[in-house]
């Protein structure tokens, strides 16, 4: 046995102990030849052994990394919501949610925050200053109802990503994505109207549904590739549905990136039925494959898909700036915006204008996708190695969220009810559903710290889910 | 005659002859005094005669000025719009004049922003900077869903001022003033429901109850004194309305305060008839007379009253940071806040409760509301100078908005649309009525600087209005 044989089969032996954890960061090439008393080159070798036997991961510049277990948990089944238009409720399970926002003794894992502790956001602070200093008069002014022209400018060039061709004067700035689809809806929808949705869906959304008396039937959706079409299908010959809210690019809370083939024919349908789509593109660009998946809106040749996104994922909820392109809508979204909403901040948008323009932007992204890649990673195993057995977990395409169905006997309300005594928040997915389904399941944030508090919470959920299916 | 009997007379003739216009800053003591090799306190006894001619009025800080011609034009009378809900139209005409904003070269006396040039306002830039700099992951991270705490307790503090004694913890800060009114009327209503409104009543309130589907039914309105006490009575008699919007304090458009017993009348017919009152209090703080008026919010004993106001007339629309005191609807407010509208941007919150903090608010007030009041006269003095005979002008008790009123057969639509294409942009009265009504009326925004090129920009509004008479 040559020395980098030997070498590969001690650190596999140390990984199969369990000394170097799933997602762990391995020694440094420099520190291991040292320790070892061997060459460079050898340890070098070593670790492509390991690496072809797919025990570990090479990431540039960071090192190498225990890889996930081979066993990975399946991924959930195809849901089956009920088939018919409903009146969403929910609504004080997910104000108790948000109440721990301020809370810094909560760990939250419930909640949709981004990671803002990156260094590649320092120039967006220095944007921001330079604005508070030398734009007085724009900051404090009126901003256009539109939104500032030099923010639309920069986004209609970030929209090209996505294979959307829209100049900016088609797009309108929103006070964030969440905005962006209420004025969309107030727009399109009278009370009492049907719009279909993805299920699980987003409970932001379904509260916005729930504000406008709108009703949401929720349709079938694998986690892999998204929305069932037949199952859409049979509802729109069904109901009078107005319209369908999708994410179809890095899926809140499921992950999935849908097939190209499956948001043509998706669109094909919303044309043949004649309704809108309002496609939710805010974790699009949190992709983990590079370029960018397209958005539905990039194959609209009638106006009808209305895209609605923000910066609140991919640089900072705080600068409340998002978009949106709303087709043959433009004109009835300004009023909506004008008379709902009013206009924005100017400050945060000149900001975010000068950090896309000056490619801050897409350093940052590539920085944020490999991270968050690296995140899922890492929960996943610790969700492998705390939760029950029998769980199925999805495995995002990007964004940074966790979705975890456990066995139907297992009741997450009353679970997380369990863990608020401990501090802790999870999103129990019965918010998710505007029929109180997916009690069985969680949605968890994958953008926290992978720190050792974090380790140990979801450890202790893990905890309160093993009692609970003992108990069940 | 003695030296300053001599020249005050000298003085009376030349602002007769109209050598000085009214309005206009009179030469000062020291000036007058070379001028005419007289001692400084001769020229001062002689400006104390015109003074108490009442041909010239002082102004702390800043010399004499010429009074504002005695024969004041004549008020407007009670309003009477029609008596029955409508629903509101109007869209065009709104969005036209909304798109001027951007538009540099238009001479827009049709908007409402606010003077943002003064040197009271400095504070604001650094605390603006300040929090840039020192509390990025604040900045960064999503804001409270009720707003920012310390902000909150600011806000409790200024409340006190107009009589509210409330709590931080029963106030929602709100993307503006127009927001909070958007969440309230969420809150509160159901399309088809029924809403009161002064009459005239600013068009932005219109567009918002046009947005959600409420009818407006217009009360009849004195530009003095405020909203008709008994004709609101009889509309609570005949029709299920839900709820009644009032700006009570310096009205927009009206500028009337309305008196305390009014205010108290009306609360107590909105408890007899179960009614809410939205009572929005933007310009409640640009009340001339100090201390300000006190807020029917102040006499609510049973959270009926729900207060909405912003910092966007005191200080600056690009901060967006308005608040909202739901009283009873406050679980609910937040709720439709979270739904339709989402948080806010916590940079500017930040800052301007530093600066409320920091005591620089109640002096910027101090000099904004000495400000506008001179602002209101000149523009006055230049309205009746340039506008023609037969017209009414209101006389505001504060803010900075006049509402001239021309003879019946006027149609200021017409004339809007001439002064067009001179870049010139008013707002007609029709705006600001739901079955558009006051088509012979406009509004005037003061908070423009007084200078010489809107001087002769209303001159040539003057012109036009004067054609129009003699086509009409």
């Amino acid at each position: 046995m040559t020395r980098y044989q030997h070498l590969a089969c001690l650190l596999a032996e140390r990984i199969e102990q369990g000394l170097y954890r799933h997602g762990e960061k391995l020694p440094s090439v420099r520190s291991l030849s040292q320790e070892h008393g061997v060459s460079i080159s050898t340890v070098q070798q070593a670790y492509l052994v390991l690496e072809n036997q797919q025990l570990i991961v090479p990431r540039p510049r960071s090192g190498y990394f225990v890889a996930p277990r081979k066993m990975q948990p399946p991924v959930p089944a195809m849901t089956r919501p009920v088939q018919r238009p409903v009146e969403v409720t929910q609504w004080d399970e997910v104000m108790t949610l948000l109440d721990g926002r301020g809370n810094k003794s909560l760990t939250t894992f419930g909640g949709g925050a981004p990671d803002i502790t990156h260094p590649t956001l320092k120039p967006l602070w220095r944007e921001m200053s330079r604005v508070v200093q030398h734009n007085q008069l724009d900051v404090f002014s009126y901003d256009d109802l539109a939104g500032r022209p030099e923010l639309r400018q920069q986004i209609a060039r970030l929209m090209l990503d996505g294979g959307a061709n829209i100049s900016a004067d088609e797009l309108i700035i929103t006070s964030g994505c969440h905005n962006a689809l209420s004025v969309a809806l107030l727009a399109v929808c009278k009370p009492g109207d049907i719009v279909a949705v993805e299920s699980p869906c987003y409970y932001g959304t379904m509260q916005l549904l729930r504000s406008l008396d709108i009703k949401a039937i929720e349709i079938p959706t694998d986690s892999q590739t998204g929305i069932s079409v037949e199952a859409l299908e049979l509802a729109l010959e069904q109901w009078p549905i107005k319209g369908i809210i999708l994410v179809p690019n890095c899926n809140n809370p499921l992950g999935f990136i849908m097939p190209d083939a499956r948001k043509r024919a998706v669109l094909a349908l919303a044309q043949r039925h004649d309704i809108i789509i309002f496609e939710d593109d805010i974790y699009g660009e949190l992709a983990t494959d590079y370029p960018r998946p397209r958005t539905i809106k990039s194959w609209d040749i009638d106006g009808r898909v209305i895209l609605c996104s923000s910066v609140t994922k991919t640089l900072a909820p705080g600068l409340r700036v998002g978009w949106i392109a709303p087709g043959r809508y433009h004109e009835r979204v300004l009023q909506m915006k004008y008379a709902a909403s009013g206009t924005n901040v100017p400050a945060t948008q000149l900001a975010v204008a000068a950090f896309i323009r000056d490619g801050h932007y897409h350093r940052h992204l590539r920085r944020m996708r490999q991270h968050y890649q690296h995140q899922m990673e890492t929960y996943t195993c610790w969700v492998r190695e705390y939760f029950p057995c029998g769980i199925c977990v999805t495995r995002p395409k990007g964004g940074f969220m966790l979705w975890i169905e456990l066995p139907e006997s297992v009741d997450i309300v009353c679970v997380a009810r369990q863990l608020t005594r401990l501090e802790i928040r999870v999103a129990p997915g019965s918010l998710f559903s505007a029929s109180g389904k997916y009690r069985n399941c969680l949605r968890i944030n994958c953008a926290l710290p992978a720190s050792e508090h974090y380790r140990e919470a979801l450890q202790q959920i893990g905890e309160a889910l093993h009692h609970a299916m003992e108990e069940s």
